[in-house]
């Protein structure tokens, strides 16, 4: 049997956890992962790729197992430095150890290198196991409208979704999300090119708008996957009408999306997906989604550990296979 | 009695310690220092600047006591990530802490602020208790030229100043010293109008070729000094010919200097010096000089201690004080 080319657009902890079930399904598998570069800051004057480095440092052995993003063993002596000479934001956590990969990626982008290449270049310590390649080597930052309580009369402003997500922790309404950059943006080399040899197309349980979504909203990202002859397969991140993990639900309310697992798979819409997994207790969802035109399997989509998470690939490549037969 | 404007020309370790003894000598002063940046080095795309961090942290109570550079309570989680990723240079140390000042250092300077402007930022903190002024805003970087041992043919090849002393340890002759940039670069805003101003100016026992000299490299800052109302009294690096610490012999030798009390004093001439400090041991140097030109007294020079530096800074004011009247 060649070997299985698979496609994966990832986001942050979600995308990371069920790659690392991905990897231990197919070890044989040539995984290409397009990563979501819209949550991407920066930071004290470096670039910083929260999503690309919580892919690399899970599946390279170097993540926080309990946070989920960050580095293990972290310390945090330059952020309480740079607090000390009054410089900020404090509400985003870098350590140390974090910062020695800004600081290295910023330094190559400085000299030239596209997003790509630094990404190959760091990849090149993690050995990660897969091809990890951003959605873009173009700047493209995801933005949330919100409502601009500092303002005189009622208005709004866009901040950026770091600011909403982490400084915020989405507590307060979004009224849209903007992918300011994205209509600009060009796909990173390899990009179509993996997803149009692809044998299997998955969307893990990530955030369908802010990551997922924003991969798809890089000109010609959407139009490939729905172009392409392999069977795209997604898993429902909202298991009993509530996120997994995260707050999927408030981006969803800001595209007029329900949090149910029926919704999402609506909002990708069967021009994308061939086929939708849904966890069991969302059973009752199975019939809708086949309805809208998309092949649909209720099974235990918890990612409680990497066996539990294996067992959700399988069912993910099984579905595909179903779909292409 | 008004208060005592005086002017210290700095390079690192010797000029930090010696403004720590003239605080302490004259608390009330109005000191300004003018610090060396020909040290200053791009390290993993950050702007460094040695020798204006170590006055900054010694006058601060940052510092690093024993090692007289870098910061105390330091840890290395940043380098050590760094190397790691295969990224150096690892012959320069730099701790977690100080990388904080640096990402300030080049945020801010990337934002469009001069060096001059960002030190004063960076001082904000660290209260050192001196108006601390880059020689200039300019970049200017010591190079040294030793023997290319790596070519076929007997060559000579510029290492950074920083290569040179940090990584060969001044093990290697140096051939030459080119302060690159010097040339073009304009005394930093303040630091004419304070030599003009000053009551008095001091040369501390800073390294005379690559600290004191690359200051006096910039063009207008020798003419200032020289032109300068204000007595102009310097205290010898070398006590017994031999550098109190460093390598300066090394550099001294570059530039065809003798390693001697006397000889330093010749090599700034009474042309900017009106007075001149040896040590004790060097009592025997004290006619030569005087008769170049440089009133010269015979001292404790070793800077032991806060009180035994106060005592050298309290003999440098009152040798001012001879010359002038």
């Amino acid at each position: 049997m060649p070997t299985q080319r698979i496609v994966v657009l990832a986001g942050g902890i979600g995308g990371a956890r069920f790659l690392r079930g991905l990897k231990s399904a197919v070890p044989g598998a040539d995984i290409t992962v397009i990563g979501n570069t819209g949550d991407d800051i920066h930071l004290f004057g470096l670039k910083v790729c929260p999503d690309l480095d919580t892919v690399m440092y899970t599946l390279g052995g170097g993540i926080h197992e309990e946070q989920g993003w960050g580095r293990a063993g972290e310390s945090f002596a330059v952020k309480e430095e740079l607090a000390a000479y009054g410089v900020g934001p404090e509400w985003f956590g870098l350590g140390d150890r974090d910062f020695a990969t800004h600081i290295v990626r910023t330094q190559m982008l400085a000299a030239g290198y596209p997003l790509s290449a630094v990404t190959e270049a760091l990849c090149e310590r993690w050995r990660p196991g897969v091809r990890l390649l951003p959605m873009s080597d173009d700047r493209v930052e995801t933005h949330v409208l919100i409502d601009d309580l500092d303002a005189g009369a009622p208005a709004r402003k866009a901040v950026h979704f770091q600011e909403y997500w982490v400084r915020l922790r989405a507590g307060v309404p979004a009224h849209a999300i903007i992918p300011v950059g994205a209509e600009e943006a060009k796909p990173a080399p390899g990009v179509l090119e993996a997803i149009a040899a692809a044998d299997v197309i998955l969307f893990p349980p990530s955030n369908p708008v802010v990551s997922i979504g924003t991969v798809l909203a890089v000109p010609g990202v959407r139009e490939a996957v729905a172009a392409a002859s392999a069977p795209v397969v997604g898993l429902s991140p909202i298991v009993g009408d509530a996120p997994v993990r995260g707050m999927a639900d408030k981006v969803l309310a800001a595209v007029g999306v329900e949090s149910t697992a029926a919704a999402v798979a609506g909002h990708y819409g069967s021009g994308l997906l061939d086929g939708w997994l849904v966890d069991t207790v969302d059973a009752g969802a199975v019939e809708a989604v086949e309805a809208a035109g998309i092949r649909c399997r209720a099974v235990p989509l918890m990612m409680t550990d990497t066996e539990a998470t294996a067992a959700m690939a399988r069912e993910a490549l099984a579905l595909a296979e179903e779909v292409r037969a």
